[in-house]
């Protein structure tokens, strides 16, 4: 069923085996009645997995992240690795890149197989459940059971939130992370000032700019507001201040500029169109109210937010948290003091990398007790 | 020197003596070194300036408002008016458009009279600095010889400021609110974000659309970005929380883009870069630190910023609190519990009300005490 091209060589780091992939599936239904047929997903791998297959862990990217979560330039580098927090001498660590992107996986700047030109906005709407149900065929062709943990940040505590609640039985642990059920009217806001902001640029031609000139201009500057929400006015103010970079021209005003430009170079203004809209349409609570969720979940939840992350703030992450202790799920929770606002999930990691360590620790013991357990009850 | 041209007869409402009116100074000299001459300031009062010229306040709009501060549709017509907090029963109230504005004071959008065409981007560099001479000019025609108060809040707080530090014998008191002696990295970086979209729209043509099609949707663009800063994420949730307008559409993205539209009818685009930069640039403390500028300052103050508030945080009054505080000034400062973030100063106005209407009616029972004072020493 599935045809697995590796596009590179198994590497051996000093320290790290990574693999990097892409495989193809016959197809993927998705929440809006579409299928996609075929469906191509790229993902990295960090680590080996053990011959009990239980020590598996799949990291989830955030909006503008990719498979290349780990190793140089990995967009978190500093979690996963050697005696790391996701420590690759124990576990297996997986990444994929989501369902509508555009750096391996099938999304909006694909071909269309039944036109031969890319899909631009005729693309199918996707939703977070539908990056998740890609990523379940991913780890059932692993031929993964069931996964130690799923974690991610963002847009990834989302797809780990939908993990939990859709294949509850194939994850063991979950590790949420600065993070919501829902978007709220704020969050929706600042994304569609950036949609907005794409669809504005003339060079976008209603998405069909591809072999052209991309919306150069209007991507940046849907960047550019994302970078202000990702950082804390603290942190801005500690790395900027009023700092000028030229007679006319403030530091930050120059920085944003950059960032919001160099991101047209690895990123497709109609994947943002598309993961954007995922993430505001996401609501666990359409399903249910959250506590019924995870209801029978036996899942173990580690969940983390940050003091300044003022885009997801803990509010947000209390709400799962409570809905998860009023059904005595195995939770824990921790506000951490950071400064680096949203941000803080990928770049201040000190005190996120102990409670991940511990945790992950706990939950493969867990695991193993209960894989003896399984094997006695079927010697029994 | 000064030739008033009154645009409209003179109304008396019900309960309101209203005068619209526009008058021409010879010239302004503005901080960058260049002169502006002629120069136009379009101005309202309401109520009556009493035989001793001493009851007389100058309301300091924001950003994007305009002279029209009282009355039907004035951006401030819950707090000025009779029996309001200030109160035109008992007070001369007085508000003219910025200098840089679009709407009948000299702006980017005026005719250089060099040319014959509009100023466009060659309008020379504003500051608040300009603004508040431009407007030290009207007091002085109006034969006003000391302000009961000068008040305002974002922008028009800075201007509160800048009075106080400017012209500290002419101002009896000053009413900063939601407001800062300086502009943060974060500040910046939203008001650039703004600007960008401008500059981005082809329909800018570097400042030269006059007579032609204005950049609307950059101008909606920046407003969008705007207005999601001037609300807070509790009121966003409670306003607009998840609820859709379309099935495709979030009712808070049809409010935005309404919003940002209807904004391009009244405002210019031009405007927006020239008093946006204006905003980013004031810094109080280059001119000394803080406590020094208000060293010997008899003015006295009454700041106010507001919990939900994280445009302007409250630190940021904190921070000239401190500063009077710490030179004895006579400062009183409250940070208000309220919900809807930076627009409080404008729609949650019970409890600002009541400390404005305490503190202006303590501060002319002041300079009616000064007033006697100043007499009994004339006859000594």
């Amino acid at each position: 069923m599935a045809a697995v091209h590796w596009e590179y060589p198994v590497m051996v780091t000093a320290q790290m085996v990574t693999e990097s992939a892409t495989v193809t599936f016959d197809k993927l239904e998705l929440d809006c009645g579409s299928t996609l047929a075929p469906v191509e997903v790229a993902y990295e791998t960090y680590g080996a997995l053990n011959a009990e297959r239980n020590n598996a862990i799949l990291v989830l990217h955030a909006f503008s992240g990719d498979a290349h979560a780990a190793g140089e330039g990995g967009w978190w580098g500093n979690m996963i690795g050697p005696g790391k927090a996701f420590d690759t001498d124990r576990y297996f660590v997986i990444c994929s890149n989501v369902l509508g992107g555009c750096r391996g996986t099938t999304g909006p700047g694909s071909m269309n197989p039944e036109t031969g030109c890319p899909w631009a906005m005729s693309f199918p709407t996707i939703t977070i459940s539908d990056m998740v149900r890609l990523q379940k065929q991913l780890i059932d062709h692993l031929e993964i059971p069931r996964l130690l943990s799923v974690s991610g940040g963002s847009m990834g505590g989302m797809q780990a939130l939908e993990w939990a609640v859709s294949y509850p039985e194939q994850v063991a642990s979950a590790i949420p992370i600065a993070t919501t059920a829902r978007h709220s009217a704020q969050q929706i806001a600042f994304n569609e000032v950036g949609r907005q902001a794409i669809m504005a640029d003339p060079d976008w031609c209603d998405g069909n700019y591809y072999g052209g000139k991309p919306p150069a201009n209007g991507l940046a500057l849907a960047r550019m507001i994302g970078h202000i929400t990702y950082m804390s006015d603290q942190s801005m103010r500690e790395k900027f201040g009023r700092r000028l970079r030229t007679p006319d021209q403030f530091e930050v005003e120059s920085y944003l500029k950059y960032r919001g430009y160099k991101f047209v170079d690895r990123f497709d203004a109609n994947s943002y169109l598309y993961i954007t809209n995922a993430m505001d349409d996401f609501d666990l609570t359409t399903r249910g109210a959250l506590p019924t969720l995870f209801e029978s979940s036996r899942t173990r939840f580690l969940l983390i937010s940050f003091s300044s992350d003022w885009l997801y703030p803990s509010y947000q992450v209390l709400e799962i948290v409570s809905a998860l202790r009023s059904r005595n799920a195995d939770v824990a929770y921790c506000n951490l003091e950071a400064r680096y606002g949203h941000d803080s999930f990928l770049v201040e990691v000190g005190e996120q990398t102990e409670l991940v360590r511990g945790f992950l620790n706990n939950t493969f013991k867990e695991e193993l007790r209960r894989g003896n357990e399984g094997t006695r009850s079927v010697r029994a």
